[in-house]
């Protein structure tokens, strides 16, 4: 069998699991890894071609991006130019319907396939939000984050002046409200009471209960640990109170990394465009003889 | 905007439900209901036409198929002969495979499409256990049923010699091990610890802790809510203890047949052959505009 030959394009968090997922994946080689920096290479990629550019890796069938998500759309149109598939978990839920317009006709154009925002949420929380509206239609959904460490409003903490270091935890609180739990450690000559309030007042925190603590160490306190509580109340055509929940509690990058290795393989089988995981069929994220997948899971 | 024309294929507790869901459809139209009795028409499909044979309605474009399980392939291969697109809800696990492949035949060889086994259990709860695989391709789902009432469960307990009227409720008792409590009215002329010890020593009862209760009304202890609780505990890449939980309490007639209803718009969508819901985009059971429903959705 002909082994899909992936790239792992960034190497923070996202990609060091990737790696990881990539390595016991029975399908998969690993093609090489893209980072800008490419000397000081951790001792977990010495076995592998670390380059700067994807360009230097020969016949990449996928690329699997693991940059920043504000860079998804630049390094997803670069591949997808030299024909190569592209997965990502792009997460800004307001510019997912915008990106996937442009990178659908970017793949078309090169006769190439990108699937985006798979991790868990964007990613296979759409998809059990779009099944819980199947069963249905009517109703209300709640996706309830947390207890976990929100990427987002960590990088907004650090932003305000007189932060040195910052962790934002997500608590939720249910039917979709959250509290912001905000460990910062302070910049010497600034005032706690004034950080706090500036904290406070900014966009990512003032809708929100939010609470600005001390503390000597925001690196004692960090772990990747997060989950999600999805719930729905609704109507199946005349029948009233149908209810549905899902939840999870899980190492947030390695969810993330283990979807986007599922969906590298989805986009081996899918048709020239761009796609949500919504808009692909599930058995495609799998490893193994389809028959047999359907025998064993339906 | 064309309506899609569907058709009710048998007229028991889940064609009433498919129905009341195709009412509330703004996509669908009642295309008629195909019944064996034609007289004795109950009120509510008095504006509909009911005939015995699916041949006496005209441009059907998918048959939801409402009958016993053991009935599906033939009224199946029926409509797929007449190019009519077919929906099912057929539910003997172990006989899926099969089904698939004769279905993809005959939907192949007419240009006609069949998805089958879509209710929730085969159906929706196929797509989690396929998702929470993708999650954690490592591990073990349990699959717990109930409490509720159990149709294959219940026919076994009323072909018993002595029993007049059954009901056998499945109650989960975790790690995919069930219960079964069986309430019967006994038949004249039968002694109640012999039907109980024949109930018990039936296939169907022989491997699981079963409970046989005598009652004077079966009837006064039945309703329809069903639910399901499904767990995995597994691996991602390499990252141990990635936990996921999918729980439902639900109507089950009404749940299937909304399930059904949805599949019948996928179908319209699909290209000649037989799938399982595992093998098509979720998106497509949805009504909407695709790019709004992955907006909101994604």
């Amino acid at each position: 069998m002909k082994k899909i030959r992936a790239a792992i394009v960034g190497y923070g968090n996202i990609g060091h699991f990737v790696l990881e997922a990539l390595q016991v994946a029975p399908d998969f080689e690993i093609a090489g890894v893209v980072r800008r920096r490419v000397t000081d290479i951790p001792a977990e990629l010495s076995a592998y071609r670390v380059v700067s550019s994807l360009d230097e890796l020969s016949d990449v069938d996928v690329a699997i991006l693991c940059t920043p998500t504000r860079e998804v759309e630049h390094y997803a149109v670069k591949a997808l130019a030299k024909g190569i598939r592209t997965v990502d978990s792009f997460d800004i839920h307001t510019q997912i319907g915008d990106l996937r317009q442009t990178l659908d006709a970017k793949a078309k154009e090169y006769n190439s396939v990108a699937i985006i925002s798979a991790g868990w949420d964007p990613g296979t929380d759409s998809v059990v939000r779009a099944l819980m509206e199947v069963c249905a239609p009517k109703g209300i959904t709640y996706t309830n984050f947390g207890p976990g460490m929100s990427m987002g409003h960590t990088v907004a903490v650090k932003a305000i002046a007189g932060v040195k270091a910052a962790l934002s935890m997500t608590i939720p609180l249910g039917t979709g409200i959250h509290r912001r739990m905000v460990y910062i450690e302070l910049e010497e000559g600034h005032k706690f009471e004034d950080v706090a309030r500036a904290i406070k007042s900014d966009d990512y925190f003032a809708h929100d209960e939010t609470h600005v603590i001390q503390v000597e160490s925001v690196d004692a306190l960090k772990d990747m640990g997060h989950g999600v509580n999805m719930v729905r109340k609704g109507v199946s055509g005349k029948t009233q109170n149908q209810r549905f929940e899902f939840d999870m509690s899980i190492n947030n990058p390695a969810l993330t990394a283990q979807i986007l290795v599922g969906t590298a393989r989805a986009a081996m089988l899918q048709r020239p465009g761009c796609y949500t995981l919504i808009e692909i069929p599930i058995i495609d994220l799998l490893y193994g003889d389809r028959d047999a997948l359907v025998r064993r899971l339906v």
